[in-house]
């Protein structure tokens, strides 16, 4: 259910949306309906949109409450004749669009107190530069030097160390900290986010283990967004780098020098080890481990809860500890169920 | 050691626990003796309170400094005769009980800067309501149409958002956030804890990765606790819901729209992907993952360390990844056991 | 990359260098030779210090940039002569050494707001006791009755709870908690870390799990530090320990009434469950689970993604889940990925 008091929609008429998202509405006498809210076809509400990404969600279609679905145009003409088509090649993308604009303050965490520019109840050091329409909230600390860019939100209780340069129309989420970092645009830091903090680096050995301090920095390009609780610690000797438009989960952990390419996606609990690089679109499955010092290639896809310890070709497919080849690990499952199974059978005669 | 600088404890005679518990003391002449402390019964100090739980630690008893014990009837001829009884069919739960009776500070989780009412360190949005005997500490930030419940207690440098309702009696604690949520009465949020914030949901694909608005909520129900920077995301189209009585560890994360029921146990560093349904009384040990979309049977027991990758049945007991019956898991495992020590004594001959 | 606004470089003499790191210059002709910054060997900048460590890298020393190296005695006549050579037994560890002097900024976490002593923008409660030069951020919060010695750090955002006792020359990291602990000198704590908050006990069974007060406390020895949004839970009825020197990374859940011995390394994600004890020098990779209740001895090592559910001797090297001797498991993987290899070649057939 979609609360108003949380996300205020903003209804729009089938032909802004069709503007919106470059879909092309097949029938323009109902270009004025308006579209109040969003959903996915079996759930969709009444004067809702919503999207046929798959045909096996086209029988949805008979008894939907949406008003109009964005559809590829090869099933438009399996859509009941009371829906209106928005005809589009990639139709999750084009409802993903339409989403945002039915539900503007949903698609970026939104400032929580209310107060415009600077509040008199956060801390903001004399030599830090705020670029116009910066908010700083209730509780937020910036350090010394640093630099915020235009229309980027720091919100309440979160930190920005000294020297530390935020770009334009970024949000830092609340309570999230940011330390020796440089930070792009559009990029989203949920709550409780740790960026910048000395990476896990010892010279180890009898008698204890002494500090190796990490003089490095972390890098996050535009269009990053990095989810709750999540950590990534800046380099020892090289940038940790996360490249622009990668998606990453929450309690996620990104040790220090690893660099990540563009539009990649980590999920929840991963953990990336100190040194490792990923290429571009790489997705990497909650819970899965991937050791320091190996490289992933672009495309790759390691599957949940795996330990990757060799570097991967691009375009891999993996799954398992440690990880082999999908199809690998299907069969040996199948094997290892086969022999249980067997045992089981005959099993307390040959045990 | 239980250090009276952090727990005061509030000494009982042995007839008020007996009444706070109902448990029945078989001597009534000791009904004055005072109780101070409390402690397992092999470590039970002296002037405490402990409990038989099962009878492998009947033995402990000839020795335990316990002035008395919380005991099933069955075992109570067993009990040395300096050692005081008090009969309860549920003897750990009534030792709880009793605890929360003699440590009243440690029942809950406190604030931490003796402040009463509203800190003139935090800031509470105008529109805001508080109820009576409401607590926001110092650095605390209540947003705008929030609504605190009667005897709730919002600790240091928590964050609740714009129109969240926080129940009765509940306390979040300190450094958390609370966004897009209802939470119930004598809820428990522990440091750190994220609720509310957006799912993890990007309509994929070449070119990057477009974010999906978020526009459900978080339901949190009466008597849940959930641990130290935990992450519980909003629900992407419908609700992300934490049934009642549920507990959960230290970094746990949950996904958006999962559903969990009622009296779960989820231990630290599990996940719950996005859209599974937990049922009631579920058991999910520390680091399993549970994929998304999935249900999982009322009762189920999931080992720890699992990926579970199928709908599990109620009552269900399954390990491994993926899960299979725990049976199974431990067959699988002496097998592979047994080939690798085979291989051993005849190996370098036969690879 | 180092960026000089993040860590401000001390350039300083290679006598100095080997002053301090009891290194022997075997040229006394290049004492006063300035060195302004450090790196791996083939990655040194000019002007820098670096080390060999492992005789695999002195190739590099042929194109590296830097003006000097440590070097163990053995390996000295392989430097090629325009390089600098300090002889030290322990390459590694005097290189750590440069780096602090070099780096003194890098090497413990910093204040971020220019604030010197108690901040106008924190509050700390008139009965918490401050020895001289500690550092109290704006946003930080000091409970009743804590005392924090002389040269300690509170961070922005951090909150130190009642009656807590922090040492000297110890670092709270921003929006970090510790309540409940007795914290040695010389600690650093990271963003966002989580001390004493409750253990995960309740008194399970229908009806629902009634909570179990935990009366411990957590204590933290000298020279320990702990990475980004960890979690140490305070003891039900002992203490939690971790020991002197130990050093956890990010995201590592440490479980009520675990001991924890000295110099042991706890890799992030890794979780270690109720009263489970580790000896002295032990390593716990990424992503590893230890079980409640069981031994691990000294200098037992233990690989990552691994579930340990039984105790281990001292000096043991285990891997997997459940984990088992390295070599089992490197046998193991082997002869699996051998079955599914047959079954590949002839597979059609026999299935």
């Amino acid at each position: 259910m979609t609360d108003p008091s949380f996300f205020d929609p903003k209804p729009r008429s089938l032909e802004e949306i069709a503007a919106a998202t470059g879909a092309t509405l097949l029938n323009s006498q109902a270009a004025q309906k308006v579209i109040a809210t969003a959903g996915p076809v079996e759930a969709a509400p009444k004067d809702s949109i919503s999207f046929i990404d798959n045909p096996k969600y086209l029988p949805h279609l008979e008894q939907t409450g949406a008003t109009a679905v964005f559809c590829h145009e090869k099933y438009a003409d399996r859509v009941p004749k009371r829906v209106e088509i928005l005809v589009h090649s990639q139709p999750y993308k084009a409802y993903a669009t339409a989403l945002s604009l039915l539900f503007p303050t949903a698609a970026r965490p939104q400032p929580v107190t209310g107060e415009t520019g600077v509040s008199s109840h956060a801390f903001v050091a004399e030599s830090a530069k705020l670029e116009s329409n910066v908010i700083v909230e209730a509780g937020a600390v910036i350090g010394e030097g640093a630099a915020i860019g235009r229309g980027s939100h720091v919100l309440a209780g979160a930190v920005i160390g000294a020297n530390v340069q935020i770009g334009r129309n970024t949000t830092v989420g609340i309570n999230a900290s940011v330390l020796h970092a440089f930070v792009g645009d559009h990029v989203i830091l949920h709550p409780g986010v740790r960026i910048g903090q000395d990476g896990f680096g010892f010279a180890m050995g009898p008698g204890g283990h002494r500090k190796v301090a990490q003089i490095g920095r972390v890098i996050i390009q535009d269009h990053v967004e990095i989810g709750a609780n999540s950590t990534v610690d800046r380099g020892s000797n090289r940038d940790t780098v996360i490249g622009e438009g990668t998606k990453i989960d929450n309690l996620v952990q990104i040790g220090h020098n690893v660099v990540i390419g563009r539009h990649c996606i980590i999920v929840g609990l991963a953990g990336v080890a100190g040194s490792a690089t990923l290429g571009d679109y790489v997705v990497v499955a909650g819970q899965t481990g991937i050791v320091g010092h190996i490289k992933v290639g672009d495309g790759a896809q390691i599957g949940g809860g795996s330990g990757v310890n060799m570097n991967l070709e691009p375009g891999a497919k993996v799954i398992g500890t440690p990880a082999m080849p999908v199809r690998d690990w299907v069969k040996m499952n199948m094997m290892l169920k086969s022999m249980v199974a067997k045992s089981k059978s005959g099993g307390d005669k040959t045990e």
